[in-house]
């Protein structure tokens, strides 16, 4: 479905409401400025109209088409780059991280934006970049910027509702109420699916700014180093999460054991308890005939009494050998 | 065996049916466009005919021979390139993932496939690369990317395949029915396996796209690089499902804590639950003369009640502790 | 807020209190010499107005507002440099490394500096090298270096903290007193986030001893060299502190595993010594008719003799073996 | 000891039997073609004649003496190069790995080969390369070939014997038979050590395919090219069987983890097994005159069918929850 | 304290006995050769004094007071390098390695050494460098390479300390007589302090061979490879010695897990050996008044063999499954 296309120029939209594809292919064609064309979900009749009048590689379509790409740029000849981005969207409820995925055709005087799955909207930036006309006068790659920084912006979110994830993880393992390796292991692998999310785009963006993408760019090129060193920091973030979740399990490894021991102590601990005085009830239980205790009126309570103190001298001892 | 030999022209097949060897060279030395022979387990006496007429190097023809090779991509002098792919098929009910092989010597005019072990069908390839003229005329490179593009699209049904198998292992590793860590052993092995045969391809392709195996090649460039990307992607499948597995590995070992943990506790608590009235039992056998308890004609229920009241109050302590 | 504010030349401050920004700015845009201003904390506006009398790049300016980011240099347009370091303060009580960070714009004729969160104190830095006419001299360079070397110096006092707790809970681990996994835990992640402080700034450092940052500079290099050094120091610590912790978690479940070990040895023994006599005593308390022993004088004494000696043998062979 | 001495031209042997190594020197000096002069553990006088006469760098021949050496190839002046190779055997019987050493100097019309302790043979491959005359025509580079060739397919045996080894120890890991953590261990051992023998070769290979050491070379190129491709294979295959020990010894703790479980649950439904009869009987053995069970004539019969009863219906519960 | 102070020229040392440090440094200005001035622990006084008269950088002469650096090498000015190395000595008794430092000033004309700490006596290398005119006569580079061989050389028997050590523990892991946990990490922490001072010298030894250390330097350099070589061959021994350390800490975990499999087995049995008869006791001990058996003569002997009988069936069926 084609949501958004306008044709700017000098940094300004000309017109409200959206064209039709033909004409912006004109328009791109034949006057200054560029033109801004946006998709989501297209259908393969769509994109093929467009690459038609476009002129796009059919490779580039048909990547455009697929799910579960890699992060990348790539040139085609005729000036036209072609660029895959992974969104990331947090879902608190189930505790996952949903992928989308948004593809680029930047060429001269054009932008073609296609957007799949749990996409980031792109409507904010295209916003965002028409209120900043300076920006917007450097033609295709702004618009290229101004998704790219929206994308990197949201991952902080995935980010954070991990990190809130790995805490509470963190609480269980050391509170010792439950051992939730199964969560634990989610957790591990929606961060590694995040990382393999972000972790291409950093060549990417390195692409970009290092490569040719920029036109005459001088002026773009410090906005797009701001985005490379969010895109670092939300890389390095997860790197550390992924380590921090493989500690965890080897602490909830050690926490079990310990909890174990614990366990084995305690149970020791009252089976001693128990096992002394039913030793003496067995001993006065045998058949002798001259056991004189037996006889005595003292006999009985003072075994008793016998009994109660073994009992109590043994779990005095344990609760001082810290066993109970 | 010799499976087929065609003489391609200007992006078409020039005859049905496939030519002898010598012909073959013949015409790829005589006349314009290419010839492709393809043979599947090649006999000793085939190879070193077509060595013979084509002018091969004798170590490329050593390897098309042996297996287990790493893939390869290497120049020989005369502009003789020689290919050497490995093939994945994953096979259900062994849950084992069978390897092949496919040597191919690209020359100045001709292209010599040979097909080993569990390697994919080229026929595919050859169909689908005739019906595309504007590939096919680009020369003997279009071949590579035909059968390159087989391999890689084939590795995919193997990476959904393992990852099926590990789905099934997680599930059970977290149902706690069974702790299947040989297969999980198993697994693993089988992805180093996987990975072992196409990591190197990774160095490999990026040799034919960055040297000089494409000759004029512009318009292959963006088909060979697609082909890299998904073998990127499959790449980065693989480390990840290792990954995975390593985890799963410790994540299981856990989970066989916990459930020990579990087990003790259980135990445990039924063991106390009969060693208290076990006791009482002991202790009205003991043979005191003056017992009061024992002429009384309460004595003997009361006991018993006292025993089943020991047991149930333990047993509704340890429901509430989570013993039980 | 603006703490200092001084016009530096030929090595010597040219006045006592501070200045106004604006009046600094038209100093170092028509007089000798370099003005250094220095702020803490600075709210948005104090930043604005600075950024529009030093004509500083807006994402410079958004990154100086903004925390937990990486240490970084960066080049912007009229040889402006932008450094971002992190500080780092290790904090007894409760174990934890706080983090603060000093962001620097480096230009011709200038360098502003600002300090955020726990950020070491640049007062002694700015005396220090007030106390070195011939560094000073050399313009806002040796600022940087002043800074960077106060930053780097105080890494070394987290890194003993550090150590120190380590040792710590080594003594615990292998004391056998308790098993302190959440700590190591812990402290494994302060490590981490302090790696995470240090690890870019390599980097960083490197680009401003390789790059066009020094102006002049043979002079200074040496003294940046210096504290590169220090600093390569300081990470090689924190990465085998963090290799260290990931053994000691290792090791603890080691420690865990041989103390269970001799738990349920001790128990077995003890309960051994005990099931003995309880059987002799059943024994005895069979109900036969004609057991002999149960007549004779002699049955009670010896065999409260045999209970006693079956306990005592049984006692010395576990302490022989090692059990008790 | 010298073994052999002989002189080679036009890729040809210019005599039967062996050389003086003085006479070599001078037929190397004044003759066209090469000198190969092989020598076994060879003597300090030995090798201090050789130095003297062939004008050898004393590092180098120091070098050839010691033992425990790494791969390595350099160049002295004079155009000289030294090069050490570690070779390697599988001793079936001890399952360890025999190393030797293989140190060559090769300069303009000579080359000197020392072997020592478990090297290989190199009579076979002074053999193969005599038996083809277009390599051995190449000069001393060829000597070189034949010997890295000869001591690379030594390695496939090693390989080939430290797989069977690990095959047989995962059947004992997964059989449950017994644990064998020291046999791993020991395996383990000696991949490293056989690892560290090959890796360095790898970039002393390509310091010979890449640098200097060919002299015209090109006809010699494909031969090391194919041997440095045999050394890759060697390596990954090594680098994969640490990977898969290092998995089974986890694997090993996580079976010996999971038996464990099994035998504490077998053991304590054994136990419940028999607690619940001894519990019967404890309370039959009190001694309260009005149980009026006891006077019953069918009080002795019923109690013992309840005691084989409730044994049953344990066994049969234990066997219906896998315990047994 | 100055130890010792020449004047070398031609290969030779021109006088016995030490000179002042003003008269070596008027030497090297003015007269041919070089000077080697000894230095250990000096004060510093003795530091200034010798920075002033020879000139060197306040900031090497601050490091070369200064302990725990790594070593390094670094230009300053005028020709002058310094130098850091790191040397190790291992210590029997306490099973440590100690470590030192040796900081050299390398200018034109002179050679300034400084011992620290367990550093290696340099007064071999300066009698061996002494004894081979040719290579003092290079100036103060083979200085250099004295020492740096001897620092190196130095390194063997802290390595063989280390291996001897890992071997004993290798000893007592497997022989079951002690987990040496707290030992096994004590020596991974030794091996990991004795990388870090190796490690980094591999990097400067490259500096040195590379860079423009050497002067006229041709003889020298394969001294140089020569010591780099065995750095290498350490730096070897040392990685392969830690992930040994790691590898026996897992086993270590694996034989404790075996060892209370064992443990528990064995416990059982002893156990239901001692449970069956006790049951049969009890079972005796019941008070049923027709129990016919407790009237006959043959009840006691034969209920005694059955109890023996139905111990040592238990006992033969344990040994049989190796429970015992």
């Amino acid at each position: 479905m084609i949501v958004d296309c306008a044709h700017y120029r000098d940094g300004r939209r000309q017109h409200e409401g959206r064209m039709d594809p033909a004409e912006a292919a004109a328009i791109c064609r034949f006057e200054a400025g560029f033109v801004w064309l946006g998709m989501v979900e297209p259908s393969p009749e769509e994109l093929s109209d467009v690459q038609e009048v476009f002129g796009l590689h059919e490779l580039a379509v048909e990547d455009a088409q697929s799910f579960h790409l890699r992060p990348k740029v790539e040139q085609y000849e005729g000036g036209i780059y072609f660029v895959v981005l992974r969104t990331a969207r947090y879902v608190d409820e189930r505790e996952e991280v949903d992928f989308g995925e948004i593809s680029l055709f930047i060429g001269p005087g054009f932008v073609i934006t296609a957007r799949q799955g749990a996409a980031s909207d792109l409507h904010p930036a295209r916003l965002r970049l028409e209120s900043r006309p300076q920006l917007l006068e450097q033609g295709p790659a702004s618009v290229l910027w101004a998704i790219l920084d929206q994308v990197v912006d949201d991952y902080a979110p995935v980010v954070e509702g991990l990190e809130r994830d790995i805490e509470e993880v963190e609480r269980l393992v050391f509170s010792g109420s439950s051992a939730p390796t199964h969560r634990i292991y989610l957790l591990r692998r929606e961060v590694t699916d995040f990382w393999r999310a972000v972790h291409p785009l950093l060549g990417a963006a390195n692409a970009i700014t290092q490569g040719g993408v920029l036109p005459r760019g001088d002026i773009l090129r410090p906005y797009f180093r701001d985005v490379d060193d969010h895109l670092k920091l939300v890389n390095d973030e997860i790197v550390a999460q992924r380590d921090l979740l493989s500690t965890i399990l080897q602490a909830n490894m050690a926490v079990v054991s310990v909890e174990q021991n614990d366990v084995v102590r305690r149970i020791s601990a009252w089976a001693a308890i128990i096992t002394v005085p039913t030793f003496i009830a067995s001993f006065y239980g045998m058949n002798f005939h001259n056991m004189p205790e037996l006889q005595r009126s003292w006999g009985y309570p003072s075994v008793v009494a016998l009994m109660v103190l073994s009992a109590l001298a043994l779990w005095a001892g344990f609760k001082r050998a810290r066993w109970l």
